[in-house]
């Protein structure tokens, strides 16, 4: 049988010994299991960012994957833990919205995080990741059947997104995050420009600036300005080739993108 | 039989391609090792830093579990390598005082790594970590004997670290350290708080500053003021919810935190 | 049989989910596959310094290693990828001159990625590193022979790197790079100092300052100054003890470096 795969995404940082820390805890529960980090580097205690991250890359794991996700500002307070399925993919971690994307349609089941024996002995306050998240990732890589962590959980927290809306003839958006190339990421999917109907060319404008229409590859924009591009996520993204598109423009998360037909 | 596992402690960092050179020569000698990475990110040649990841990680690890830790200004010069056992722990490095929390009572042996036929073939006096350190960790992994690699070491190098004292009725300890989010990290653990006995509330300062008693939780904490709590290794801590207490406190390592009595 | 090992190069940073895409395409590809990182950290597009990581890691890892680079500011452009096989280590990537060190020789083979079936089912024009050259890794890892990826390539793209040379008696090189403690990497390599005879004592120059000889080991520097010393990777490199050479000097990659015979 193939080894367990379990992905980890904190918001933890690669400088103290956090993650390794519920890495020997899985590896003490599940030895054989894979791990893969997605990222560490999330914004301190910013459960939408580690959502995104998370929503981009769980389709690219095998079937069976368990995504042990913990950006945690209510450790310790009332906030339940989770363990659920969607699909044929596994999410454990704090109840607080960090699963949001998988939950959207009705294939899920979820759990809260009840059973002692499937916990640390002591439970922190402070470090739910070492003392319940990593263990029920490893219980779960080890075969334990989800529904007996704890009883069913019918209302998980879900994070609002701001949505993207069709606003006399115009797309409107936002840009919702941006990445280590300074490329601009929006809540526009190519699916959404279909709304506008298939015009010749289009015309997105980011903060009242128009920057054209999408170019195909990242090499066909110009090197020193501001271009749209549907990226690898299925996103409305902006970039510069060769240069960061945020440090460009100077927009944040927030900021207004539009699309509209062009002429 | 379980594959071995090896941790990494370093201060390489993760630009540079020292950390994957010795996973190559680790995998070259042991090929089915299972490599974790504690940190690569401890300020460069700051051992006490390592130690403390160190420290923190360890007993999370299964039985059997290799550490190897390099950082190590003294590489090359006349300093020792060495291999040791402290329990059921393994611990390979440069003899600088790194292990210094792993011998601290009497169930421990060392080595030192003297044995050609163990190291690569050409060994640097620069990178001991690839030459020396990498081999002898994979070489334990794959089952030679910790006496097989050179003669014992009685004395290994040890670290001295502050001691948190009772003075005049109070605690004082230090601030040592800071993690991420920007929470201190002190000497005094939650056993020396029974050194004040049982109060029914405590208060903590630091460097003059008045923080009132440990919280249960980090959501426990206000907003924007720092506070104590015991944190997930079992020492006081000062944090601050969803800010820095670092940033807000303007403390350093060395700056003295107090405990006492309240009223 | 031992279970196949694939590195990872890129200049996409740990913050993103970019990698942990990758690593998901591998190992639905090829299970059993072991992934060790390099670096993430390569500069945004700076494929020089992506190829100057491998060239000083590749020899650290077993026969039959998988290097997947993927530093491509020309995706989606009309660059080819590749895959080739040099010596008994294999590469895939773009054919931007990632690999110029490798084929440096006659020993070596190279294919263009371009068989459909050994690519994810939709290759976007902007991830290749998830659509084409993961897969490809995979694949090559779980035994596809390499020819059977696409048509054979004799004129893969080369780096030009600055040679050093001798000029009126004194070698001359440059500053080709530095790593995290601050040390300077030079494109003079040991061998290049027999060029110089074998003389009792050289006299190394950076920017025009005299830096004396070569020491033997970091600790033989003095503390706030630099000095000269042959690396790990077998280049001269400028080092400070404790310090940060490159502040110190205040110089960057080609700026001139000088080696000649004392007195």
């Amino acid at each position: 049988m193939a080894a367990p795969i379990i992905t980890l995404t904190t918001d933890f940082g690669v400088r103290d010994p956090f993650v390794a820390i519920m890495k020997g805890v899985i590896l003490g529960i599940c030895r054989d299991a894979r791990l893969v980090d997605v990222t560490h580097e999330v914004a301190p205690c910013d459960v939408a960012e580690a959502c995104l991250s998370l929503e981009s890359s769980v389709d690219f794991f095998p079937p069976g994957t368990i995504h042990l996700a913990v950006v945690d500002p209510g450790v310790g307070s009332g906030r339940r833990g989770i363990a659920l399925r969607a699909g044929e993919q596994y999410f454990v971690g704090p109840d607080n919205g960090l699963f949001s994307f998988a939950i959207s349609g009705s294939d899920w089941t979820a759990v809260s995080l009840e059973r002692d024996a499937l916990r640390r002995p002591a439970v922190s306050r402070t470090f739910h990741g070492r003392d319940i998240f990593a263990p029920a990732a490893a219980y779960l890589a080890a075969g334990v059947p989800l529904e007996r962590f704890g009883p069913p959980v019918t209302d998980p927290e879900r994070l609002i997104w701001p949505a993207c809306r069709l606003e006399g003839g115009e797309l409107v958006g936002e840009v919702i995050g941006s990445d280590r190339f300074g490329n601009l990421l929006t809540n526009v999917r190519a699916d959404d420009l279909d709304l506008l109907g298939t015009p010749d060319r289009l015309v997105v404008s980011v903060s009242g600036r128009d920057l054209g229409g999408p170019v195909a590859c990242y090499a066909d924009g110009p090197t020193a300005a501001p271009s749209p591009i549907i990226g690898s996520s299925g996103r409305l993204e902006i970039f510069a080739n060769r240069t960061s598109a945020r440090a460009l423009l100077g927009v944040a998360s927030g900021d207004p993108v539009r699309v509209r037909r062009a002429g």
